[in-house]
């Protein structure tokens, strides 16, 4: 992909704002819009070329991404620009949205000719901000291999999973196991607490044998086995319990349309939201631990 | 620890039969006693000297080691042997027992002048006959010490985990931890499946990224992705769902006597209770997906 080409990103906030600027890093041309008079002022300073419209940033450009907060706005922001999008222009989403939305806004770029990717990210603002997100890519094998080498210039791993909507899928799949597993440690950390088992003897037990999960090993939810978790920082994001909470509802969103059954999911849902109620909504999911101690 | 040491083994099924005969094949002196007439001659097949009783086998042994279903059944052993046994001996129970009763084992012992370590066991009946079995032990340094170079014959990883009691708590929480975890990934892929992400493309995602976990990536509860899993085998165990449900039991025990809040490790207890009822006593506990799927 020549990196002559025009890109139009709407939607620069906290993560659509870092992704920009690595574009613009990469050598591409961005045009951007947000909502926000600050986060577009923010943008320009990156190297952003700010639009007055999202309408006016991607009728010029030759890819359009979208970062925003839920299929809603997608949907919208898609229905407003397609009529004056190029020609064979391709369309990638980043939000991560309910898969319903996805389907949507895929049929509705279809309808209009254009190329369409979901792609949601993992990685949080430290990824977006050292482009090493993860992309979970939905559509067609030509959408994955145009947007490949624009979305590398922002992340570190691309993966194509599958038609329309797989990104979408996958990503709340995963982030279902993830909400899942980090309560079934805290519960495991909870219990040996009252047990008089360490924290160490735990750790050192459950992370080389079949309690090992990246909940454990990778971030665990009490302060001294794994220094960079957010436990040793009082449960600063990270990844904050609202982002958590909106996956699982998004999770359960699918699960009850699609007729699945997820038992632990939808009581995970249950434990987040009651944790989110106690005031945290600037903590760390993992800082869920506290309410189970109480 | 001297090869020439007299060792009594209460308890000769399916995991103490083979457990007692890599003692043998290390050159430990092994005296064995089941209440079964079969595993007896199973055991004496191996090598291990048959005793008419426990306490006949126990009486002349420097270390007892009890390999039994239920913390009764090791209390009853226990008191029966202890007016017996040798002055100075070290009794050892690796059965998988409620933490209540392994403090009780523990005071019998104490009382009695004895040394004892609860060493319950991961790695099931393929890692008691390869003797690679993990050792979850609590106890005392010394109890700890003289154990260790015995229980080395029978498997690959020793941990000391604390006091009296650690070990059975190390092994309840890592389980509870586990048994909720697979049933996470066993939503995951049901999730998926209904939303048209394949297998493979969810387990691409999961196992490189934050839903990693041993039910995952070592365990897989569909076939395919990892070829060694139960699922490969139409959930032949493996790790049979009603020692799963076991575990899981002695968790909530011990959670409910020690007063923590395990919510998930409830509701896979549940879970898992109900997969039984359903037929499922000779299936690996992560055959629950297809009780999901339902």
């Amino acid at each position: 992909m020549s990196k002559t080409l025009s890109i139009a990103f709407i939607g620069l906030g906290n993560m659509g704002g870092p992704m920009a600027a690595n574009l613009v890093k990469a050598g591409f041309q961005v045009t951007g819009f947000d909502l926000s008079a600050s986060h577009l002022d923010q943008a320009k300073a990156q190297g952003v070329a700010p639009a007055s419209s999202a309408q006016a940033a991607a009728k010029v450009a030759d890819v359009v991404i979208t970062m925003l907060p839920a299929g809603k706005h997608v949907l919208s922001v898609w229905q407003d620009i397609l009529s004056t999008t190029k020609p064979g222009a391709l369309l990638i989403d980043c939000s991560t949205i309910d898969v319903e939305s996805a389907h949507a806004a895929h049929r509705l770029a279809t309808e209009h000719g254009l190329t369409a990717l979901d792609a949601p990210v993992s990685g949080g603002v430290g990824g977006a901000q050292g482009a090493t997100l993860t992309f979970m890519c939905g559509g067609t094998e030509l959408a994955f291999s145009m947007a490949k080498p624009l979305l590398e210039a922002m992340g570190k791993k691309i993966v194509h999973c599958g038609e329309a909507g797989a990104g979408q899928a996958a990503k709340i799949c995963n982030n279902m196991i993830l909400g899942i597993s980090m309560i079934a440690v805290c519960e495991g950390f909870a219990l040996a607490e009252k047990l008089g088992l360490s924290h160490q003897a735990l750790f050192d037990v459950a992370s080389t044998s079949s309690g090992q999960c990246w909940s454990l090993t990778t971030y665990c939810p009490v302060p001294g086995p794994v220094p960079t978790s957010p436990a040793n920082r009082d449960y600063q994001p990270g990844f904050a319990t609202p982002l958590m909470l909106k996956d699982l509802l998004l999770s359960q969103d699918a699960a009850h349309s699609a007729g699945a059954q997820t038992p632990l999911g939808a009581r995970a849902t249950e434990l987040y939201q009651r944790y989110l109620e106690t005031g945290a909504s600037e903590k760390d999911f993992s800082g869920i631990i506290s309410m189970l101690r109480s």
